[in-house]
């Protein structure tokens, strides 16, 4: 294999030089650029990523943080990453995290400070103020999807807005017995934008003066959450809601299937809205506030690229759009 | 932040051995490596990954190559990997790849050559030729999950046996008029996996005298493609068989949820058995044949490592242990 000496020696230029042509890095002729790269091409040259790393400073790989690689929001969004990152160059370095495990303290503390990126994206986990001050003491940009800090880039929904959607389509329909179906009971260990479509869904309840009405039926935000949470709300006769909010989509379907199972009519009986537009809810007739997470994941490579070549430049904070596709789980109560 | 040089001299060795002892490549007596690593601490030396791959060769961090994340095969596989490489110290650098696209020349002809991994890990695709020869020129190991080659290590189920189980579990409940759901009509489009256990069902047919019976209903191995060809099969009411074979359980489920629409009852009218043991198996009373592959990308971590301490070694090929778990979702026919 031909090494960078090769190169530069049928250049004719120093190694310093050839090096810098090849990798982009400092200011070099075009001409001389133009002849090193005819030399490497000549010669199938191919760099050394370490080496290039240590001459240039620049890894051409970016450290990407998801929680759950098994929910479709973020395989979507990690989609959306690695085909961004591919085109441009640069190698997706993943670690997958489980919430409240201790992987987190060691990919914070000890693996992540010993790598070195040239950027880091973080989808759907709230660093911490301490992570965020390891995160900035790697000297390259952040940036977080769902969850933000100042100091980051953040591209995201407007969680809030997309579940007063949901439940406002609801209520001009004329439900008034409304119930927010999955998300976590437990606030601390819910995902922040969870968290935010929660408080879209009693904000627009309260908006209505129907805050008496506000019932949260907790569970994981999957279909098998939502599932055991609708069997649970759809047992009690007595106080059988006309409408679900779900927390996503996965969470909705399994009201849906839920329902089908108790011999109740979606949407004559019950009213299914869900939030993500997920590739199942076509499949469902599911009423949905869309979003586009593999848009998501281009967007967050985009700004994080913008943050390489303009490390001066404020963190941008893009909030996506989302909007309310009507389908047929959803119609007014009997 | 202090360097290598700085351990070194606090320790009173050279950098060298400083390094080995830091990086565990190469000799070291136990008691310089502890006055090395006690130096390490005090300093609060972080090695330069760059630097460290520079001096020893090695990279720790692995590539990863998957074809479909938004699968659920594949996110449990990965979910697995990450865990085992995580575990064991080592980077996990993700490639998703869309079968028949320019991605994949391009990591093979350009992105993989440039980089240097510890291993390579490659899911549900079936390197050529050329490109394992490609692979090989890599220098290190490559572990293939699901399709194989012979200079690669290999995990799998045995993906012919498992529908050979399937299908013949439906024979002794006494259906003959069985199709197969789900996976593309192209052969060479095809996953290698879903080919072998067309292959398994078309055996269990034929050693039944069922040769004639033999019916592919082609579709992408997903829900809404199992869905879709469903309601092709099930609408035909002249020829509407008594029972499905999938070629995945999510294919399964949305050969229930086709039959669901269509009024017909699962498992009184129509039989429907899948291969996974996929999470909404159960949720939907699915009878299938389980595989973990949780349990294979832990496993392909193992193999990877086998191969890493002992290059002589000739790759093992291992097969994950199947078995059918019956629920409600199959009976005789009426």
């Amino acid at each position: 294999m031909s090494t960078i000496a090769d190169v530069a020696a049928r250049a004719g230029v120093s190694k310093a030089t050839a090096s810098r042509a090849l990798s982009g890095g400092g200011y070099v002729s075009a001409a001389t650029r133009e002849r090193v790269q005819a030399a490497a091409r000549e010669l199938a040259y191919v760099a050394h990523s370490s080496a290039t790393s240590l001459a240039t400073g620049r890894t051409l790989s970016v450290g990407v943080i998801v929680p759950n690689l098994g929910r479709w929001f973020f395989s979507e969004l990690l989609a959306g990453v690695q085909e961004g990152l591919f085109t441009a160059g640069y190698d997706m370095v993943l670690y997958g995290l489980q919430e409240g495990t201790a992987e987190r303290e060691r990919l914070f503390g000890q693996v992540l400070p010993r790598r070195r990126f040239d950027g880091i994206i973080a989808a759907g986990i709230q660093p911490r103020a301490d992570e965020r001050e390891r995160l900035g003491a790697f000297d390259s940009p952040v940036v977080t999807v769902g969850a933000g800090g100042e100091d980051t880039g953040v591209v995201s929904i407007d969680d809030a807005a997309a579940a007063r959607i949901a439940t406002e389509h609801l209520i001009d329909l004329g439900h008034t017995d409304i119930v927010f179906l999955g998300g976590r009971a437990d606030a601390a260990m819910r995902a922040i934008g969870d968290d935010r479509r929660l408080d879209g869904y009693r904000a627009a309840m309260s908006a209505a003066a129907l805050d008496s009405g506000i019932r949260h039926a907790e569970g994981e935000p999957s279909m098998t959450g939502g599932y055991d949470a609708a069997v649970r709300v759809l047992g009690d006769r007595k106080n059988r809601p006309t409408a679900f909010v779900a927390v996503c989509d996965e969470a909705a379907i399994g009201g849906i299937i839920a329902a089908r199972r108790l011999g109740i009519s979606v949407p004559a009986e019950l009213s299914v809205v869900g939030i993500d537009d997920h590739e199942h809810a076509e499949m469902f007739a599911l009423t949905t506030v869309r979003q586009l997470p593999r848009q998501q994941g281009l967007k967050a490579v985009e700004l994080l690229r913008l943050r390489m070549t303009e490390p001066e430049r404020a963190p941008d904070h893009v909030v996506m759009p989302s909007e309310l596709v009507v389908r047929s789980s959803t119609t007014a109560p009997r």
